[in-house]
């Protein structure tokens, strides 16, 4: 297959690093421009110092010619980098933030929602994709299956742990060591940034409206992944065993998106691209617990797929991680 | 004041080593007899490998003639013990485990269920007590206001982390560093063995019936602590600044629950006997975050409470611990 | 006995957070002033939430007439504040920084170096003290007794793992979680700047030159503790026996040192004043094993240690804590 | 290039378990028997949860007619395994146990000490290899230069930290998260199993004696990871850009071994099969830092590599691992 040559912008931070790592491996990806505003000229490696012995990159400031753009700048800082860098026209854009997953237009370009697992065809043949968040790619595909049933009919109660890598790169309080360590914390509760895009994507699998949702962020202890416990009564008479079907049946075709039978724990996702879903029902209420690696189906990983998905590539292509396992 | 001599059942354990570092300090406790059936004869410090130096205590396996008598041992065993050991009739008995919570007779011995929050003089005045768990001591203080002014009425959504202490001493593949470490999984969703004392014990606040509580345990990645995120749907009409003032009169009297005006974290209460709560309000529903330490407020903590309530000490005497801050 | 005011410079940080928790409990302290350059007029709780429900202190920035003042600013700050602040002629001064370790005369005043196991009396008679660093604690402790009884007489090496408290509150590279979690790294090896104190207090035990130490920090995955690994040869013909009982002599008056006969963990001394040390003995070597809590020995609690003597309480007064355990 | 077909012994142990996820991506292996004494007939991820979604493998007692045997067996099993289990005359057997280390010869096999970076050539032309141990591995790498180049003429000092992982499968106390979390200890000083295989293969390296070496194990707080502090005096005149230049040349043909330049940290190699070293030199010392996975590097990945090498497969085949990161 013909090889393409990727650029990112934004490379030094949490996101754009993971992608570095993912692509060095993709068979069909060539590694153009690591573009940053801070450490141009110097070595990927003094950066993210794994990469050492790995490759030979440096950072620069010219996009070049890329096939594929992927922008993992600060939230709301995409636009501004669109608008001040030219691009060729063939260029598709991948963007990590938060630009354009709601209001999805720039231009004359549309950003398609990329969660593939759902919108794999317009995925497709779609120009530019606006990547999920990571809270928001945990909790969709936990709901989704629901949504598109009809069965999303009462209020959803949300409590979602995150890793400390979603907090960025850049140092802070409650990223401190000495703060996060064996503690834990509530963050925005019901008013998560993520969930003007879970509301907007479940609407439309819907087709209508749906529910409130009660969303409840806590920091974890642990630096990679989401853990979300997500809770809603089902329609009277719903059984069990036929939601198990639908969540079976949606995900069939979707490598990395399973229906455990078992009980699943968080680090059975980290350093995958993996999502791991588990129903339990009681009383009229379905609980589904989601698991993913925040950087990796939440983020960079995802963003890959999606890649994989714009240029024809098999879905899993440079995908088949190792697990962390421990 | 008269110095007590207290003596502990299954005094190797994790919730009988903190109540021996609690009494170490308390000014009016002797500690007496540790006793255990494996390790008798040996040195406190040849298992509890913290206390070298700080006592020179020995196990054995002869109660003696204690005032109090803490029984930390497996749930189901306490019945047993009073079986087959002889106690002096004054003895005051407070059983850690779960066999006086709900049914709470013994032969002609009653046991009061331990919250002193809700219940000082009931245990002021009675001879034995039964401590509550560490899940119903987190979740019963942040639910006791709204079920003792009838604003419980709907359904409660519970997600609630605990410390691997928790599973007690014995390894086993949840408790392995390896398995535990950087990670997240629920156990016994919406059948936690605690529910039976929590809806007991809020139907008996609300003096009628409660609402379904569902409630997802989830096994956290730290030593010390729970931490729970609460949620239920107040009554029409009823104002948040209601709420927060019920919540606050009724723990004004309390020297260790706390309602925060600000975010709390977890581990502002490690190594404390303190509870801390902080309510949010959002269309309708409150959230409520309760925060103790598993192993204090949650078992040993409180036990020497409710002993300091028994013989008439100050209910917080020997319990300024100084808080573990990192 | 008599109270005394205790005054705190820099107490918005950890070690100025430290000593609030120890002397709320001290029988003999009323905490008076709690300066801060930045946080002026804000409750103690806002800083250090875990205190919140504990006190009801605010930070000022007059420092009053203490009879104590613990100054517990960045290294090189303690000289400028002395200049710029005047205090009562009788308050004595405990300066939690560095810059009276080794020269340690101010005007006319004169600081003695605070390891109360080896300068107890100096310390008594003393008008104001220099608290050790936390490397130094843990390390003169572990090789004072060879310098004392002139068996120390080979090269040192070695291996201290700090916690991410040791490198304070400000957040930075090192000290994000995502880097420090399940990780370790050595820095400054061979040139920490505690080797001159180390150097300076050994030699002046041993009445003439040590050997040359080696240092070799690490940064360990953890929040509190100093767990150092020491190692030298012993001159010929000198039984481990004999080097076991000068330790066990040397600190059997210590409420706070022990010579441990079993193994020892770091987490045995975590949220104590303790010192544990273990000697190991192969082919003419001594492995000294020594563990400290950075922010008590190493710090806040080697301070109230130090306070005490200077003011003829009890040695041991406020510094019976409850160890963390787990 | 030709598929071979491999066999595990002991498929349900860290380690087993490991190979499994690193050959499931090997271009050119088939993944035969997994071979176990108790889950025969279980999916593989009823064990190995991770691997859920990611293959349908099951376990089995039957060897079947592998290629390539790996041993992943408890230490000492390994020759007890071969004595009651018939192979194919022509295949290779790669022991991760400790079995053939020293002594390694079993019947007319002989094993070959599988260290790529120095028996490279023997390994090609081996049948069969005794990987090395995971602490032996870091301490090898980073003495093999000075040992071959007759530099290694002092007292070696280490300070060696593993992770929890390196104590295998079966829950215990000093793997019980309760007692690892934030915790250190020292575990058989001196007296640790891997010198044995150390001191042999440096003396071979060496063509003669070698110095002692003192080896302090370390019990570390992390999951995955050998992080091992070597010390050692130079001779006179040695300069260090000379010995810089030594471990450069040594290791430039080794796709896994880099000198660092800058500081490294554990996780820069977590998950991957690198070994990362750093020097310092000092008043006539050189320290080296070495840090592998040990479960990768440390174990499974060099057996992989070993393998590689065994079938002549291209020596970093399969083993370009996405990095952890954080």
């Amino acid at each position: 297959m013909k090889t393409i040559k990727a650029a990112i912008a934004g490379a030094t931070g949490y996101t754009g690093g993971e992608l570095i790592r993912v692509l060095l491996n993709h068979p069909y990806v060539e590694i153009g421009a690591l573009l940053t505003s801070s450490r141009c000229g110097q070595a990927v490696s003094a950066v993210h110092k794994d990469l050492y012995g790995d490759c030979d990159l440096h950072f620069t400031d010219a996009p070049g010619e890329p096939d594929v753009l992927f922008l993992c700048l600060a939230h709301g800082a995409s636009r501004e980098f669109l608008r001040t860098h030219s691009l060729p026209a063939h260029c598709k854009i991948i963007d990590l933030g938060n630009d354009f997953r709601v209001d999805n237009t720039f231009g004359d370009k549309t950003f398609v929602y990329g969660i593939p697992e759902w919108f794999r065809e317009d995925i497709r043949h779609a120009g530019h994709v606006a990547n999920p968040g990571c809270f928001a790619t945990a909790i969709i595909l936990a709901l989704a299956p629901l949504a598109a049933t009809r069965l999303l009919t009462s209020d959803v109660h949300i409590h979602a742990v995150t890793g400390a890598t979603g907090a960025g790169k850049q140092p802070g309080e409650t990223t401190h060591f000495s703060y996060r360590a064996s503690n834990l914390s509530i963050y925005k509760p019901f008013t998560h940034q993520h969930l003007a895009e879970i509301n907007h994507t479940l609407a439309a699998l819907a087709g209508g409206v749906i529910p409130p949702i009660n969303m409840i962020p806590v920091r974890g202890d642990f630096t990679r992944g989401i853990f979300a416990s997500v809770l809603t009564r089902l329609p009277e008479n719903v059984a069990a065993e036929q939601v198990q079907e639908y969540y079976r049946n949606y995900y069939a075709p979707s490598p990395f998106v399973h229906l455990a039978a078992g009980t699943i724990s968080l680090k059975e996702v980290v350093n995958t691209n993996k999502a791991l879903l588990q129903l339990h029902f009681h009383n009229g209420y379905v609980h589904i617990t989601s698991a993913i690696d925040n950087l990796l189906k939440g983020a960079s990983g995802q963003a890959v797929q999606n890649m994989n998905l714009l240029f024809g590539f098999p879905e899993d292509c440079g995908l088949r991680l190792k697990n962390i396992g421990f």
